[in-house]
C-alpha cells in the first residue's frame, strides 16, 4: 500500500495504538491487533482511536470470530506469511490541524527511535 | 534542543541534505557539515536548501575557517564530545504547504528506515 508504519504510537495522552501508518498522500490509518474474543471484549479504548485516523482497521488471524467486529471498521487478516486487507473502511477525514499535529508527532517519534538505536544514552522515552 | 533529526534526507529531487531536524513545534532546520575550505568551496547546492527549512546551519569543527561562511547562516561547532550552536540564524518561515509536505516526507522516511532495519527485504530506497 506504500504506507510507512510505526508500532506502539501514542496519538494522545492515555492512548497507545498498535500500528499507525502514513500513506503517500498523508493518509493516517490506525490498526489494532486482536488475538482473541477476550482480547477484543476487554478493549475499552478503541473507540477513542477513531478520532485520530482517516481509516481504522482491526487485524486478526484467520481463526478470529470476525462477526464480533464492528462492520464499519476495516479488517485485515494476517497469517504467518503476510496480511491482506479484507475490508476497506470508509474514510473519515481528519481535520487539517489534527492531521498536521499527528504527522509531526509521527515524524518526531520515528526519528527519535532511530536516534535511540544509534545512541541509546541520548534518549528518554516514551515517544 | 528537543529536535528529532534524520541524516541524508532528500527534500526534493536532486537535493540531499546532511541533517534535517524537526523541533517540538514543527520547526524544520537543515544542517550541512563541512570538513574543510575545499569542501565548502565546491558545494554548488547549498543555496537550494534554504527554501526547505526555517533555519539553516553549517556544522564545522574548531579548525574550520569560519570567516568563509555566510554571516546570515547558523553556525554549529562540533568536537569529539558534542556540538554547540554558536550562531542562531534568523528564521525564514516555510509556507504551510511546503512545511506539511516536508514533515510528511520526513515522517515516512524515518518510519521506512525503521522498517528497513527490522525487515531489510521489504524495502527499496532511497527515502
Amino acid at each position: 500500500m506504500g504506507h510507512a508504519s510505526l508500532v506502539e504510537f501514542i496519538p494522545a495522552r492515555g492512548l497507545r495504538v498498535d500500528v499507525i501508518s502514513l500513506g503517500p498522500k498523508g493518509e493516517i490509518w490506525i490498526v489494532e491487533c486482536k488475538s482473541s474474543r477476550a482480547d477484543f471484549a476487554t478493549d475499552r479504548k478503541w473507540q477513542g482511536y477513531l478520532d485520530f485516523c482517516d481509516r481504522y482497521f482491526w487485524a486478526v488471524d484467520a481463526d478470529f470470530p470476525i462477526d464480533l467486529l464492528p462492520a464499519e471498521s476495516g479488517l485485515i487478516v494476517a497469517d504467518a506469511y503476510g496480511a491482506e486487507i479484507q475490508r476497506m473502511p470508509q474514510e473519515t477525514r481528519l481535520a487539517a490541524a489534527r492531521r498536521n499535529k499527528l504527522t509531526r508527532e509521527f515524524a518526531r517519534s520515528a526519528a527519535l527511535r532511530m536516534q535511540g538505536l544509534a545512541d541509546p544514552e541520548s534518549l528518554s522515552g516514551p515517544f
